[in-house]
């Protein structure tokens, strides 16, 4: 969830718009998202320009100004939007089944170029790095309160013992996915993301 | 290790020429290890040049081409270079702190500018991104061979079943480190650390 209230306002504000399609604010929310979207699968956010989205998007620059402020918060705008098209994390009833679902979803983003384009330019020192961080401050969170569901959810069914910090289990196993396919350049096995589920499981009832 | 018998040797040389500080073979190369992470530190991967790096050696640019080839094959000797001076993983007999020691170097990996250099340029698409990629393919391995021997030491000793995989032990304690720090842009807190390495522990006991 963003920091500021003022944000969330205009997020939810935006899904809104979105969810009319009729709506000529609907329409341009879509358009400018779409374009967005495309623009950081081909460019990556670091050369992503406000102005090249409008003219993509058809829409004129100032609209997207006004309305979505800068450049981090218009990414950070389109990603939401584009979130909450993906379905909250898989409810099988079983710890395993979900966390290796919330596995896959992971590999899913580094199979989507603009997924993968915030991903990849995450560390280097660019001109745009803070306004990078910026994005991911305001997409983090949200994800993971998405995600930490399946640990909450695994404590109330007695699965997992009460002490557990899902926010630390998250990153626990994220984390070797991110390792593995930005550090070693290796594949995002089926194996290794059940190896994976089955190793923090295991390792979260032992705490 | 690198993939090629001829990279091997040609580092084994390298290293060999760095341990006898009075040649001048050792002297040069030296001076250009040091330019180089010198100027990965200031500029990164991506930035850095072998003509500035020969400068700043006060080497002829020739001489590094002709010792070390291409820039991928110039960082990975420097980087291996200096990895001869970082002692092998602790051996205190006991898995978890021997465990948190390797987690601790990892971390100090992030605060050191050169290698947060190469680090944080692994993702982005840059005219270097297989040059980059090279260089890690050729760091990896060694990091690996010396970091799974952790796990190793610990069958050995019975303090984990038979049927563990080092490797995959190694990428599950280092990857929430990078996923945390690059992702979520968090500190790695030594109670981040140790809450890692334990689960890690509990869960490959379990395997």
């Amino acid at each position: 969830m963003p920091d500021k209230p003022a944000d969330q306002a205009e997020r939810l504000h935006a899904d809104a718009a979105t969810k009319r399609p009729g709506g000529r604010t609907a329409r341009t929310a879509q358009a400018v998202f779409d374009a967005t979207i495309a623009e950081l699968g081909e460019v990556g956010y670091a050369a992503l320009r406000i102005e090249t989205v409008a003219e993509r998007a058809g829409v004129n620059r100032a609209t997207i100004y006004r309305r979505w402020g800068d450049k981090p918060s218009l990414v950070a705008a389109a990603f939401t939007a584009r979130q909450v098209e993906v379905s909250p994390p898989a409810d099988t009833g079983d710890l395993f089944e979900d966390l290796l679902a919330f596995l896959r979803e992971v590999r899913r983003g580094f199979d989507s170029p603009w997924i993968a384009a915030l991903i990849s330019e995450t560390g280097p020192r660019t001109a745009d790095n803070d306004g990078l961080r910026q994005v991911l401050d305001k997409i983090w969170p949200a994800r993971f309160r998405l995600s930490r569901e399946i640990f909450v959810r695994a404590v109330e069914r007695g699965d997992l013992p009460a002490g557990v910090d899902p926010d630390f289990l998250v990153q626990a196993a994220a984390g070797p996915l991110y390792f593995r396919r930005l550090m070693l350049g290796r594949s995002l096995t089926d194996d290794f993301l059940r190896h994976t589920a089955a190793l923090v499981i295991a390792g979260a009832r032992q705490s």
